[in-house]
């Protein structure tokens, strides 16, 4: 795989030695978020919303109702910022200055293509796949009034950054000699629970949803 | 408290039935959630990024060192969004197209003030208290030269817009009757693990961090 590719848009101004220029870890980070937050500028003003969002090889799906007014600015090819924040714990230091947190994102910009016919089938199909792996197979498959009436999105992952902490405290030296303070790490997890059945199903739960971890969703290999 | 009050930024344009009106309803997305993704325009392109805030009444602080550009630029006041979105559940429907999630988001518009002097210390203190309450009291406080390598930016809570979607599968008729397929809620859990003492300290994992659970981490009151 190529590695990233900085532009001046994709290069970290602060903290440079929280980069990373692997391909793989920004595939990574995307594989294991559930949502992303867009970001685009409608009447001159930034808008953030999350949403969720696919992935095949390179290419990063999103999708929206055709009346959803970010999607349709986003489908006429102006400039998105699609972020995907994990979190893996909160840092304590012995100063107040020095907490921190413990995260990995990444960070995509680019200009989105409106998909259209099988383009637009194949990035439905990876949203599912992200979304909820196995619901694809599992679910009724999309009609045609149900396709006229979403928006599917695909956006290049060539203009990206990925930043990840993942180490403990990092005090003044003063701050440590001291020893007055506790310091570590405590860390967040993030994990499902039980399936709850709605009252009008009798399909026992199946094994894509009872079986199903946090972690990396998309297929192995894409 | 004042509820809510529409501005055309902050008007919920699709899924109206989801927008909550209560600002009790937004001081508790923000209260619960850990990181914001903060939007803002550099050089004409949109930027979305994550980072810590806190909260104290209906001002929400935001802080980065005095060299980010996001932050050089939010405090010269230009437009910026701040995104809080909380992942409740995975929604499975009986179709792949009724497939959702359950969330809780906050999206405040606004521009952002620098704050100095006693207003900057309370929003450092704000800040502190949201990532880790507890620790402005333990930890060792911030210096003269920790202040000043600081931007500390006061946001008001006037124009926001809070959405929530808590409810199960929300079939089409035909597919409940059908009944081909499972449907229902798979819940996400966030959860804090065991502390992780670093290496070097010595002082024993206080409470405010041994006790601590995923929620309202403000204040009460505030």
């Amino acid at each position: 795989m190529t590695p990233l590719s900085p532009t001046p848009r994709s290069t970290l101004t602060r903290k440079k030695d929280r980069g990373r220029t692997e391909r793989a870890e920004l595939h990574a980070v995307l594989n294991e978020g559930l949502v992303c937050h867009l970001g685009l500028v409608l009447d001159g003003s930034p808008v953030v919303l999350p949403t969720g969002y696919g992935r095949d090889g390179d290419t990063l799906y999103l999708h929206g109702s055709t009346g959803s007014p970010s999607m349709r600015a986003a489908a006429t090819g102006l400039d998105v910022c699609v972020t995907v924040t994990l979190l893996d714990a909160v840092v304590y230091a012995r100063s107040v200055n020095d907490h921190s947190m413990n995260y990995r994102s990444a960070v995509v910009h680019g200009r989105a293509r409106l998909l259209s016919g099988d383009e637009k089938l194949r990035g439905l199909h990876a949203l599912t796949d992200h979304l909820a792996p196995g619901s694809w197979e599992h679910a009724r498959e999309v009609n045609a009034k149900e396709m006229a009436a979403v928006t599917v999105l695909a956006l290049d992952l060539a203009e990206a950054s990925v930043k990840v902490r993942d180490v403990g405290a990092l005090d003044q030296p003063a701050d440590v000699a001291a020893d007055a303070a506790w310091a570590g790490v405590l860390p967040i997890r993030t994990s499902f629970g039980a399936p709850e059945t709605d009252a009008e199903c009798s399909v026992p739960v199946p094994a894509h949803v009872a079986e199903r971890r946090v972690g990396p969703s998309t297929k192995p290999g894409r």
